[in-house]
């Protein structure tokens, strides 16, 4: 990472803290959620909100969305400082998603810790996690002497539109990770790619357009190359750990195959499924929806992968994706250095080694 | 209930299944949802959003906060038939928490049978109820051809208000919850209230006032309205939990004293910890902090609570807040009838029975 997006860090981080503080007090609560009919309390609400935010993002995180935010609006030729609060948005928003989703795959760890809801249990985790969701939104409101009526609204109506995809997505991964057979296609696999992680992508790329005043067509574009470099990130994100089970097999102590130990539907699954003999796909699928799995049976299930070079059909998929996303930015007007560096995200999220 | 409001209840759902359509399809979705990128599947989205919603809705429920809408917008003089689609953003809102906080809190029944994440699933069952905090976003965007750009930012504002505020005194609620004494005041019990149950009614009020494009000040004064009438009837609800339980302590095989059992800090509580001697006190936190009660111990409580009167004196909040409730309509122009059912919606939420 560059040296100043390392420096915009704990800006960001700042930034956050002005929409929740580490330590809340009832007069904070009357600013930021309106004054009180009767009587907050600030102690329950530390509790139930503040702790377990700063616990998730004291964890660590590169604040990659946010980050993503502030480049976009400097490529767009305004001046990051001025809106980080912005970059928070998607920053508190992916948090929420992460704590959200602990609960429902009952997850128990996270950034190499106890998963939230087993620190905190799983109604301060959820309910915390869920006010992730609409703190975000109350950004936009916030912002009302620097956004005019229009802004606002569109930046509402973006975020329930890329919000409600969001979910379809979700839907979808969780569908097919309950089912034994790997039914899917190709087509729908890069839905649930563009809606789960591609909605929050574009949502980074949308705000910072809209928040900048830019026409629609420099919005569309923007949101096409982070929906396309996200799904181009997922399967990166796949392959790497493979790749990563692959170095390790055999090393004393380490986990590895976690994907396959999950079961995932990736695309490596989804086109082994397609194009290796039937007997081979069903032994794949059998080793993906075992409860538990041998180091032994984790190697099977990638020769068998392998087997019709799977790994490097995705990492070609990537690429094109990656190639792709690049190409919405060929017809922008944007600062030369930051745009440099939105082509450098797109190589990065599938070159990247961890 | 009265007749009509028994005839709109089929309309509502109608107007539900015209947002989420028992069946899925994929034309629904790139209508409802916006164009897919590459494809969606009907059938993942049917097994986790329709499926889950369908069978809580269909399980019951009165819809009231739906109807509760469409008499509001009666009795300021417009037709309730065309403001179905907005009747169903609480109704729906509503029933997705009901799914999240069966989740939080662990339950395991819900309106007589398996709550939603024994049937289908942590995963999918709370994916659905945090999608229907986001379709009801949806609606306000969808009629943009009836509701004015300025319109629909009110909404969105308001409702990010409200649904922020509803995750606040959830969070208090847990808070109490996970602490064996009673600290919590009166006046932070009926903040908790307001922000819990009463955000989603001011949902409904506030809502029906932008819809018909009120003024400030009658949508204030309905919000206000639909408030205390939601703390009343909370109040109402802990006090008919008491009376079922001094009705059937002793009847054979019936399970009574639900409240207690779950440790819930409800006024009477709180007013029995400020009133009582400290070992009675000390006494009642014992039983409701217990993972298990006994039917005596269920009795004793209650004895503790009627020892300083407090169910008549919750009654008598709940009586003073419904009057007040009442006294936020004084001042406003509301068609007769429809008025008259707002009046006594307030009335019923302290005098039912069930």
């Amino acid at each position: 990472m560059r040296e100043r997006f390392v420096e915009w860090r704990p800006r960001i981080d700042d930034a956050i803290e002005d929409l929740v503080p580490r330590v809340v007090e009832e007069t904070y609560l009357g600013e930021f959620f309106g004054e009180a009919t009767y009587q907050y309390q600030a102690e329950a609400i530390q509790a139930a909100l503040a702790d377990p935010l700063w616990d998730l993002l004291d964890r660590g995180g590169k604040r990659w969305r946010a980050i993503l935010l502030l480049v976009i609006v400097e490529a767009l030729g305004e001046d990051p400082e001025e809106h980080l609060s912005f970059a928070c948005i998607p920053e508190i928003l992916h948090n929420g998603t992460i704590i959200v989703d602990d609960v429902e795959d009952g997850a128990r760890k996270r950034r190499g810790r106890e998963a939230l809801h087993q620190v905190f249990g799983t109604d301060i985790a959820l309910n915390a996690g869920n006010a992730m969701y609409f703190i975000p939104l109350k950004v936009i409101d916030r912002n009302a002497d620097v956004l005019s009526d229009s802004q606002r609204l569109q930046a509402y109506e973006m975020l329930t539109h890329e919000l409600n995809r969001t979910h379809l997505g979700q839907g979808m991964d969780i569908y097919w990770h309950n089912q034994k057979a790997v039914t899917v296609n190709e087509q729908r696999y890069y839905e649930m790619c563009a809606c789960k992680t591609g909605c929050l992508a574009r949502i980074v790329a949308r705000l910072a357009a809209i928040v900048t005043d830019q026409p629609d067509e420099v919005e569309h574009d923007l949101a096409a190359y982070a929906e396309e470099m996200s799904i181009a990130f997922q399967i990166g994100d796949d392959i790497l750990d493979i790749e990563h089970t692959l170095d390790q097999a055999g090393e004393f102590g380490k986990e590895f195959g976690n994907d396959i130990r999950e079961g995932k539907k990736t695309l490596m699954v989804i086109y082994t499924a397609q194009h290796a003999p039937a007997e081979q796909v069903a032994r794949l699928e059998e080793i993906l929806w075992a409860e538990d799995n041998t180091d032994e049976e984790i190697i099977e299930a990638i020769d068998i992968m392998q087997s019709v070079d799977a790994l490097e059909y995705a990492r070609e998929r990537a690429r094109e994706l990656a190639a792709s996303a690049r190409g919405h930015l060929d017809d922008l007007e944007l600062e030369p250095e930051a745009e440099s560096d939105l082509r450098e995200f797109t190589r990065f999220v599938i070159e990247r080694e961890a």
